[in-house]
């Protein structure tokens, strides 16, 4: 059995992959699928989709056997989006997710949408980790080593201080 | 003379059936216009161009003889949006909107724009229909019964729902 | 039982109004969807999607109770039309085609592609009808009275003429 | 050397004039880029491209000799925007914005970015001479008589009020 | 009175020249406008939007009193384009075009399409040019001194040779 | 040093897995970017992204150490195609393609473009082995077995006989 799981990964931290790790306890293979892969440099998707894919691979290293990587842009309208992740995806079993949208939208083609229990949701959010990095304060227990070695090496938490302060 | 009723219909309301008809007591016939019909699944435009379509296909069923029902896709910039309209649409003679946007690019584009009186526009709001839905409140007596009938058949309510828990 | 027929209906010609005829005589109504929407001006797409819509309207006028007529625009990849014509139009049991890639699109998503006899298909084509306008040879007999009706209106023959002595 | 110059100039202001005189201090040539061209008629976006072109025009008459100004679309993934601004523009040497994410962007590609001293930012900014005409209040002396100008002959302020009414 | 010039100009040539100087006769100021603007690097396009620009100025510094120089971008449908080239350029009183769509669109929206007489249009054309730098034949000769100039210095004959060599 | 290995792999064949073995022998890492990741069920591209990227994950399984797969798709002007693929892509030092433009794009943008001798290169071609399915003639030793395990799996072999028959 092969499991889809998507997310913007703004960046991969300790709580997705402790999503990746409880889905292969029931599932054999996982597509990490890296959403809103057209969009970067912006306060909430400050990383490219070539970085975060970067991230992912080197974190999951270790399950490499078991786990793929690819990016997904957005599409409108959302009511294409099963269809369009079915073109660009391996082909999957079940969607595992806990965004509403993503559920209902799974749910109303036809396919399996499963959720998992959210590890310490409000220490280990995207938004969190950013605001952390644009605040100067400690963010990097909250993302694996390798994470925090991809945005050292694009001198990424400047990147974040940047597009924070820009007000359009 | 035929007129010209773009509006979004998320959904389509008792308001907009009293526009319809109020547009036809002036014109011989009215082209409904389904607006961002590429959207979908979002908090503001739940519904697909589809549905939508048949929403207003099925309470106009009466009215078939006089009206045409077309999607409208967004376009940029809004500069652009009378040639837009006109090359997706049988040909008009007047567009009846309240949305002071459409009406300036409609008449900077020597197109004639007509306002219609709006009929109890607090009560009669997609906003405050959609407010309802996801609150579990009474909506159904703010639309045509056939926009219910078309909203239970694809489960709208709890689509409704799904789209305004998701925080992004 | 409502059928769905997609067509580029450039123009809409005796053998699309056989073709509907036919559906008509197994579903209970037709959607006619008029492709290719977002193009025009050029020599295999000469109309607008507005101009085509007047055109299927006028002709199937007698019929406006059991046909709808709405505008699909192109969609890539292909793999996602069968998603994207679902989206856009009110909900159909099967789809009327004898075009070998819209009939694998729809089968590998698993509904109902069905195929009719054409009439005199040699005869009946756009890409015919096309030429004549373009050589100055009798048309008029090859497509409805409506038809005819629109492609004077909007001073057709002379568009055709022009987009085909385009050499880019 | 030749500098670039990105703006929205939602209208060109006496703050953006200034800031082109202080670039040819040091450059000899300037492109003036008119971001965000593909954006009409919404409350941040009044102008069109054209309109915005002929503002700048007309104000650096005198200056034609040394500048060049082009129209720029927006581009996702922002990251990608170094490498499109260097397909759409005559070549340059330099980025003059104050623009964090401009700024952050090219220098990521390599590119020399360069801010200049704003002249009585608070006094001069679109967002204030957009609030001015909407509110009916005096701003004109904000702007260089050839945009007061332009404005004039296209009703600007009129178009201004009436998007602001706009509640989407 | 204001003339607005479309096309291509891969590379602009002679011909283009004497077409700017004939418009100028009769016309006060010329916008010269390069289309398929976001296209580049293929056959029949091989020089960038802004490649073209710099031809185009270097050329026309003599005139830069009089001309304007603008990119732009294609759009669907074609029946658009005259609505989009009014709202990317400073405003026009005619079309200065011996292309018949073009032509055409801009009648059927109410403008004025004006012709010229091409200079010896066998010889001076794109493709014959395009040609002869792909065969290692005298090309300069077709074309202003500012052309060749600009071809020199990015090396666009090379560029010409490696796209004619690609077969998809 | 790790490579980056373009293509659209329509499908990926035995040609397509020497050149990914040869690349491996200088580089010790290798980006096979599946190309027009945005095409499917055209002669031309009859498979979509994730069905070639199934064919290639399990090709190269023996090789996962070494090699990541990512989709790509198309970008105009042809000129933002290295920095568009460098958002997408884990970052690379050399690109491995003997396309003629692919090469003049990356090296113009300042990057490494490589060849390789291609192996049997009329035997092992996209079109070729199209060709052979449509025809009816045997394709499979072309082939990785991985490959055309996928291919049967997905029906493949008709999908290219119906877009092939497909004549617009």
């Amino acid at each position: 059995m092969r499991g889809f799981f998507p997310g913007r990964f703004q960046p991969f931290h300790q709580g997705h992959l402790r999503f990746v790790e409880q889905i292969l306890e029931e599932a054999s293979e996982v597509v990490v699928a890296v959403g809103s892969a057209g969009l970067s440099h912006t306060q909430e998707n400050p990383f490219t989709a070539g970085e975060r894919i970067s991230m992912i691979h080197r974190t999951l290293e270790h399950l490499e056997d078991t786990t793929f990587v690819i990016p997904i842009t957005n599409i409108e309208p959302y009511a294409l989006w099963a269809a369009h992740v079915r073109t660009l995806s391996p082909s999957f079993d079940a969607v595992y997710s806990n965004n509403p949208t993503v559920r209902r939208v799974i749910t109303e083609n036809g396919y399996d949408a499963r959720g998992v229990d959210l590890y310490e949701r409000d220490r280990y959010r995207g938004t969190e980790i950013r605001r952390r990095m644009n605040a100067g304060e400690p963010w990097r227990d909250l993302v694996p080593d390798e994470v925090a070695d991809v945005v050292e090496e694009i001198d990424g938490v400047e990147r974040v201080r940047a597009v924070s302060r820009d007000d359009g």
